[in-house]
């Protein structure tokens, strides 16, 4: 058995490590009742089996039974991370506004970003995440491509000043996230670092017992392109997730496509060739009808024949980012910075303004106020129309082109148009897939019906691009001694939200039921009473195990065997141990093994206990490393 | 060899460790020049030898390299907490500014404490020290004395916002600080916890390399009795240490006494008779006589001969906090809580405010200004005495109780008494241990001469008694079922200050010289030029002391042996091994070894030297955890 990191500094004791541990002394507050506001598995859990306590609304501390849990799933982040290559490093928590300023994210970021200034009046932040503080420390690094690709990361802590935390760890406002970067002279090799971590990334999470959908992702406020979510499915998931039941095919909705229901047209002149047969559009009175649906009623007919046009501001355009915010210090530019958009799309289909943010690359997309739709429409708000559109740009999703005797709206108080075409009567130079998929829309790589799961985002890996490095003036000498800005990735994966997801995937009525990798010990042993010849021969075989390498939690407490069993299970040890005077009376000493998640205990010699657990245990971890 | 804590996560390779390490992947940023404001060998070599990196005034990245020291000696403050029963439990950074108005220190403390504020208005400190945060976790889970004593400890960020950080991380703003807590019934038990604390520091401070000088100190502003403070000789200090040569007293200049340099009268009585040749005291002219110096000129006598009297202001009495803390919201009663004193000491001695402080068990005590002197003595700065002192309560240093013919203020302009006498012309019940001791005073203990370091807090046990416990309202109930306020001990160690301390201590004008404890590699191997059969003994010989356990770095740099001998000697790494051509073409091939705090080369068998290796570095391993 090889050395592993930590084995030199050992003193004398094994036990430094806590390895072997009295029930007694461990500090496990379990509880029966559940907190009010917990509301879902692994927050009820995670109080009851004594995990966690709360200081205050999102702020949590782990009490000894929770951290070690949490210290095995910050760990096999720490391996699969060090087996790729990253290294690892450790910034401060508190950053100094200045870096956040030259990336521009000091005023592009809300207020979930906690700032605070201390007594010299100086700017800092309680990091969300870290892409400023670790492109500063390899700018002043950096001097040539030989030194790429560099991929560091760091496991610490993050804040979020989230408005409403919730749901225990899940959401608080305080977490550790072990969060990545790397660097790179070309797409290539940066491509090549997005791929390992891909791949670490489904290693940590099937080392944690975790089933995780990956999901292409939109890069959302980030910037950049390509990028992937890890995906645990969950009710109370804040992400809506787009699956094919056929080919598997998975995807943020604010990113899913999917099959047309419609059949396009090739070109502009097929769609007029198209509208042939369809009379003239028409001006018609349409008094005090305001919603499709009134319209559908009106005109007895379906909102899949009606344009529904939308009028959108979206501000923080990338392109001027980019250029004024080099050389920062004009933050109020960044917020002024807005356009308008029309938007046409099929009238019972609804717009992705996260994919309307993509497409004109814009940090944020919402409708326009009232008064900005009767500024650029000329009435008021339900008579937008492409026909005839001027005052701003208009964009048509792809369900417009297949239209060719459409209502839509006459930009006039109480008037629509009928019979109007898509090519003939109006067209636009940006046509876009900007539907928002819905569950029963076909799967547009196989034709599969596609279904809804809510799913939290447990890690994000993320193409950057050059948003930071260039913000913040990076750059190398490439082989022909040309100074040139590298790109960069970045990849986070929250250790707490992890951790919460591994309880709400393995748990039953009864508690925790931890997969052996991330449980905080792998063996309980409960002597029926910690006495006599039961203690001796619960305090050998504890022994062994830990010399065996395995986790042991004695149960050594002066209790009922119904109130050790019960604790056992909310806590969750993968195996448990029971030592009573009957089994040691038999002329074979035995005992009686169980594990968690099965119904029933096995009787086994007490001498050969030790080496079964740890070949079950070993086993099972390798089933999960593998 | 026993199992350690991690064996069982590995996956198929020890690399997830890191343990063998090709220098050409670890991001070492060795610099010849030494950073402008650098002026202690520390923090030029962490900046030198590429372990830390600057983010903005006191606030810096560990890189790799200095990672991996750091989280050795982390390593080592855990083992000997978990090795006296302390649990480990990870609040959060961020703490409810709620828990610091509980406890008072929201107002007490004053702007080195970094307060926030969130979106919703809420207040919050990032943490410099736990004692709220873990006293609400135990008060909460308290019930009966059963439960006590109890240890938790958490190894997590600090912040403390120094005005002037220096040092590098020596003086930072944020750091990581071991700091645990106990809560206990009685005080047989705190001391006990206490006195296991303290034997854990000499332990770790041991294991780390480091010579410690233990201390008592003053315990501060953070209240209670007894405490002990671990001390490192630093120029830099900010600590003056008094020490004897002869017997080893060592305290720190707040607290430290001396034996007295005159022969003190058993009573008032006694000091009476020592003044029965002394004439009537008299009033007497000294015109234009403002300071001591001036006086003894003018007077033709010694500072010894005068007794200085000064006017002292103290705020926050400690009855008084904790009266009025309880149930806060009275900031304001707090800071207003203030009270004059006048100190009489023999003139040639200075009044150590500190043991002022403690003495009036006050927050602070400074010097009044002179609008409250003139109001207390009714005269002008400079003049104030004890004889006819009735306006505010005197107290007297040990010294002037042996003074029986002294000149002293009038308590008017220009005037002074000659003749006054301890016991016949004054007295007072307050008669205390004031003096601030100097160097060349004798020790109390053996009447040794006394001499100051200079010194920097490592680490600090504290026995703080019912402050935090009382004022945030802990109880349990003891074994009569009587509820009754546990008492509270603190112990921390600031991990940044450690290893910087490590390098102070260990370096010499080429770099670092790890002890191989806290060593970020054990061994550095150099291959002359990383090719051929070099390359190939190289990597065998690193495979072999992996498979060992031993720590390596591989440098497999194409850079000349020059280079890499001085890059090696900077990082300070404790074993160098070169192996070359020459020595592999030997009947029997050969490396040559050495230690980093030795001239000399040693040349050995390459197929011994794993083993060699590992034995005495096992061995240097053992002599510092012994």
């Amino acid at each position: 058995m090889a050395f592993s990191k930590f084995e030199l500094y050992t003193q004398t004791s094994n036990d430094v490590y806590c390895n072997l541990m009295n029930y007694s002394r461990f500090f496990i507050p379990t509880l029966r009742e559940v907190p009010a506001d917990a509301v879902i598995a692994s927050h009820k859990l995670m109080f009851r089996a004594g995990l966690l306590r709360k200081l205050s609304n999102g702020l949590f501390a782990y009490l000894p039974l929770g951290l070690r849990a949490f210290r095995k799933v910050e760990q096999i982040a720490r391996e699969e991370m060090n087996a790729i290559g990253a290294l690892e490093i450790k910034p401060t928590v508190v950053i100094p506004g200045e870096l956040w300023k030259e990336s521009g994210r000091w005023h592009a970021m809300g207020e979930s970003l906690l700032r605070v200034k201390n007594r010299l009046n100086n700017d800092f932040v309680v990091s969300p995440t870290a892409e400023e503080a670790f492109t500063a420390i390899v700018r002043d690094e950096l001097s040539s491509y030989r030194q790429l690709p560099l991929a560091l990361y760091q496991i610490n802590t993050k804040f979020r000043d989230e408005i409403r935390p919730r749901y225990g760890v899940m959401r608080g406002r305080e977490f550790i996230m072990k969060d990545a970067y790397s660097w790179h002279a070309d797409d290539e090799s940066l491509d090549e670092t997005y791929q390992a971590m891909g791949r670490a990334y489904r290693r940590i999470f099937k080392r944690c017992g975790l089933s995780v959908i990956p999901v292409k992702a939109d890069s959302g406020a980030m910037g950049g392109s390509g990028s992937e979510e890890f995906m645990v499915e969950s009710e109370i998931g804040d992400n809506t997730l787009i699956l094919c039941k056929k080919c598997g095919y998975a995807a943020n909705v604010e990113k899913a496509s999917c099959a047309p229901d419609y059949t396009a047209p090739a070109s502009v002149e097929e769609a007029k060739a198209a509208a042939a047969n369809t009379p003239a559009f028409e001006k018609i009175n349409t008094p005090d009808v305001k919603t499709i649906s009134e319209l559908c009623d009106f005109l007895k007919t379906q909102p899949q024949k009606f344009i529904k046009t939308l009028i959108y501001r979206a501000v923080n355009i990338e392109a001027d980012i980019s250029s004024e915010r080099k050389n920062d210090s004009s933050s109020v530019t960044d917020v002024c910075n807005e356009t308008f958009v029309a938007v046409a799309i099929r009238g019972d289909l609804d717009v992705n303004e996260v994919k309307l943010a993509a497409v004109l690359k814009a940090g944020e997309v919402s409708l326009a106020s009232d008064t900005d739709v009767t500024r650029f429409t000329g009435a008021p708000v339900g008579f937008a129309g492409p026909v005839g559109l001027t005052s701003l740009p208009l964009i048509i999703d792809n369900s417009v082109t297949a239209m060719n005797d459409a209502v839509t709206g006459a930009l006039e108080k109480d008037k629509h148009f009928k019979h109007t075409a898509y090519g003939r009567d109006f067209e636009s130079a940006m046509t876009e897939d900007l539907r928002t998929v819905k569950a029963s829309d076909r799967c547009s790589f196989c034709g599969g019906e596609l279904y809804i799961k809510m799913g939290n985002e447990l890690g994000h890996i993320f193409k950057l691009g050059k948003k930071y490095t260039a913000s913040m003036n990076v750059s190398f000498l490439d082989e022909n001694g040309k100074a040139q800005t590298p790109t960069m990735g970045c990849y986070g994966i929250g250790i707490d939200r992890t951790l919460a997801s591994v309880i709400e995937e393995h748990h039953d009525g009864n508690g925790i039921i931890w997969p052996v990798s991330v449980a905080p010990f792998h063996v309980i042993i409960i002597p029926i009473k910690y006495d006599g010849e039961v203690k001796d021969a619960a305090d050998k075989l504890s022994t062994e195990l830990m010399q065996k390498g395995i986790e042991v939690l004695l149960d050594d407490r002066n209790e009922r065997p119904g109130v050790k069993f019960n604790d056992a299970d909310l806590i969750g040890i993968p195996w448990r141990v029971v030592i009573g005077d009957k089994g040691l009376t038999n002329s074979t000493p035995q005992v009686e093994v169980k594990r968690r998640n099965e119904k029933e205990n096995r009787t086994i010699d007490l001498e050969k206990a030790a080496a079964e657990l740890a070949e079950k245990i070993q086993e099972e971890l390798n089933s999960l490393n593998g």
